[in-house]
């Protein structure tokens, strides 16, 4: 019956796995409709296709290459990790029950999945950054190498037992890891790429160039939200003893808490400065609590993870003002979101995790940000010297849906008519 | 190993518990979807903002005042409650494996997050009722005196040990303490804000005020459908034994039936009544199958659950024209939903569980209907006297959106050019 | 102890079941979303309303009629099962710990909620390709006896034990037993009821009708995605051992890694063919490469699994092209994605499972094509004799909305004024 035990144990370990896998691949679709819902209706098929191609291209490629590169068996160095190309075979019963603290007990698919959909996460948050300009396939190519290099790489450096991880960076699910990398990368994008036609007047003034379908925004967001807690609740890695079962309900009243601040606080932040309830500071409001609470959910208590939370939501309100001001033309607000909360985030861990030191937290952040920036910066630029980045004039002006993908999104709703 | 056992069934009910809770909680963005696409498009903006907005402050309030009125370590007495302010530390390993019937098969954790989303639900419901013409702010200041209390006191008197428990009033998942408790504050606030400019003509006529995006209106309904699963499959509290699993199973099986006849039967009455199939009556009498099954949904066999869900359905659209006809406008049909049909879900208890009886149904009904509908009377006449309650005519006519929130909910689909 | 353990087994894999039930259950919204978004404004509500509507009448009609029929206590033979009416009791705590390889390991209830999605699966197929002109109530009372009868007998046939099954006939979660079954049907109805109005020119051209709202089609899909997790990964039945785990965490990333392939093959070809990246094609490549796996999702590696979806992804792009040839009228594909997607699929498993013959699978999918082609032609050429099938011409260019309906999906997007 020990045997027994240990089996039921080790498969409820790979269920929850499995069941928070679901839910954050769920967050494809959030990211998916979130950004389709901030876009103008030409440019609504031609992100849809982006969101749809880079899940599947990050799960895809991450099977191929990315997951043996983050996670090698044999590393050449604690920056570069070894490469290797196929998943290993599934542990054996035997080595289950054998029991000991290197006993496997949860099945290594399992790892796999839940790991390559964090891969397509932090891609999905490039898409929205570059949004109305950046043309569909260079686009795709930049996900091939994001996914079978870039993130793996920066994700070695803590997931993988890399250089991070032995200088103690504290990074619980990916403030910095997933978040802020997935920002870092989107920063150098929008460079790359710039802003759209008509963003910015001659005299600094912004140009309000509203989403079209405020209703799927929304919606992202009420699945970004549900995902997190497969995000967040399943970077704990383990639910089948009574520490770790409170260790993952206690995650869900965290990630949930700073989710409910961080949009209480931008809303109320956006109501104060702009006197109207600005609804897409709302939702980056949530978005950003979840992010700033992402790399230390367990540690804080409930009253702590709000305020992480809320405090993030005041960051992003400001981030996406700031970068408004500096021209970085961010259509989603994935930026301020994943970026300015993610710092946020790592550097409140150390308000609970004694593990964590300021050096550590700032070293990760650093070290990640410039990784990331600098490898799509290259990346991109070898990309635009081959296929282009972005759409000619005419096609932005008359919108990427008809041009790069023959279809209007809302063919009768009468935004065809319109410039 | 013993131990283990009892550790690894704590997990499995811990870990039913958090997937159940983010079943209810994904039931907030089915509202925010239902509401959103059966509002005009000039006050969608808004509806979302009330949404996203009631689900995060319920979370926060409830986390620091309601759950702790709810479930008091020290109650005052069966009607008032204690007030406490603090979640406590979660169960020792010690507690869990000492067995017995007073150890704790759960985390408190895992058991507060699932309360804390029951909450956000019986908020929800207020929401579309008042949709059109509340305006945001005054809704949200009354959500939180309604998590903070009016809901707290009232699930205390059945779930917290209160009078209504000690009365053997049955109401298993809600159909009284969260649906009709929410559907009765909604009608108080629905007297107090008054119909929708040019919903009730002077000769008696009921105009059609058609919703915006009816796609939206039905994913709603399938989300909460999902949701639901949580709703009721959580309420049972535990699954990590034979007896227990089959319960959960049972309650599936029954929820899921209750919402199917409930949906056909209001869709074959709305099309011998009306000679149409009315999509807003297969959406509500899925739901209202669903509410009329909340109350008891173990007990009865699945054929019989068949039944109380087609009543319920029944029940719904005869209540959307009788209150159509007392010029109690409700644009989403809430109080219908959770109110009408929760009535019938509490009485059809007697059917199938015999510790029920009338007195205790009756009772608990009444009582809770008047606690709410009075307490909410009384907190938005405050909330009237300070802030106002409904938008000025002129805003509705032009819509709360702009208004409101600044923005446009569908900005490219031209129906900012109409009324 | 031991009987302590032996329950928890029982009510993990219970709970795995009724976990994978509320995903498939949630394919109802997926296929809802994707219809909604694929046709025309005017035809919306009365999609909504046959998705909506079918799912209920399938859990109804399976709960009385349709499980009992599929799984019968006493068959007639392989090839006519018996009929029984009611479910019986769940499994007793005593035969549970009675051990044994007879042993019950999850809840009968929890079997017959996950087999009724999957009833109501096959039927929402149908509803695509028969949209925007066959009539609401006539294809409700076939979808009364395709889930009271039509399906059951095929399902029968393999998963009850049939004569398909006693062949060796391998189909592992029904990539012909439910797909390419529904896609059966699906083709005798648009035989029955003929193309839509202008969709093909005398002269041979196919003329496109573009979907009113590609981000909910969109949405479909990613629902689908995250539902199938239940669907292939519940079709294991097991999860409580390592070996079981394992399986299903595999079954996980196979149905995964199949359905990004289907889609980046799908979206490359159609690059290459149309010179514009259709988003379309994408949407169903996804949901050919999952139908292609469902045959066998654990057999193969995932490198396998990839190179399985990928060609369904060609298969469903070739498959929509020559089903317009030939003048078959599928608006939204659902016939390539299920049928032909679905015929390769059962015959991939030749490539990963020894068990399978091709004169097996050839069998296998020659009787079910042949039993519900003709099933539904007889049963949808008597409801012609009785109610009619289609729509006349004036509600067809009207729009089914206003006359089936009495309302209309979007009625400020303005699409209300065009033909």
């Amino acid at each position: 019956m020990g045997n027994m035990v240990i089996e039921v144990s080790y498969a409820l370990d790979t269920f929850y796995f499995l069941m928070c896998t679901a839910l954050v691949m769920w967050m494809a679709a959030g990211f998916a409709m979130l950004e389709a819902g901030l876009v103008r209706g030409k440019n609504t098929v031609e992100i849809l296709n982006k969101n749809a191609l880079l899940y599947g291209i990050a799960c895809f490629v991450y099977l191929l290459v990315g997951y043996n590169v983050m996670y090698p068996g044999d590393p050449i160095s604690a920056y570069i990790p070894g490469i290797d190309f196929l998943l290993g075979a599934d542990n054996a019963t035997d080595a289950v029950v054998a029991g000991g603290d290197d006993a496997p007990y949860y099945s290594t698919m399992a790892d796999f999945i839940f790991q390559a959909v964090f891969a397509a996460a932090t891609m999905s948050i490039v898409s929205g950054a570059v949004a109305e300009r950046m043309r569909l396939w260079p686009f795709l190519v930049f996900a091939v190498v994001m996914v079978a290099v870039i993130y793996p790489v920066e994700g070695y450096w803590k997931w993988g037992g890399g250089f991070l991880d032995q200088l103690g960076f504290q990074d619980f699910a990916g403030s910095v890891v997933v978040h802020m990398a997935g920002a870092s990368a989107a920063l150098a994008a929008v460079l790359m790429v710039g802003p759209r036609k008509g963003r910015y007047g001659k005299n600094g003034e912004v140009r309000a160039i509203p989403g079209a379908n405020l209703p799927l925004a929304t919606l992202g967001m009420f699945i970004l939200w549900m995902g997190w807690f497969g995000f967040n609740g399943g970077s704990e890695l383990k639910i089948a003893n009574v520490e770790e079962a409170n260790a993952v309900a206690k995650i869900f009243v965290n990630t949930n808490a700073a989710a409910a601040t961080g949009m209480i606080a931008a809303a109320l932040l956006a109501r104060a400065l702009f006197g109207k309830t600005d609804l897409t500071m709302t939702i980056n409001g949530a978005l950003a609590g979840l992010v700033a609470i992402t790399a230390e959910p367990l540690a804080p208590s409930a009253g702590m993870a709000s305020l992480i939370g809320a405090i993030g939501g005041v960051v992003v309100v400001f981030s996406v003002l700031a970068l408004d001001k500096l021209k970085i033309d961010d259509p989603v607000g994935a930026i301020s979101v994943h970026g300015s909360a993610g710092i946020w985030g790592i550097f409140a861990v150390l308000i609970s995790n004694d593990d964590a030191t300021f050096f550590g937290q700032l070293t990760g952040m650093v070290c990640t940000f410039l990784w990331m920036f600098c490898a799509t910066l290259v990346t991109l630029w070898i990309i635009k010297k081959v296929m282009g980045l972005r759409v000619s004039e005419e096609e932005e002006l008359e919108g990427m849906d008809m041009h790069e993908c023959g279809m209007h999104a809302y063919p009768e709703f009468g935004q065809e008519t319109k410039s």
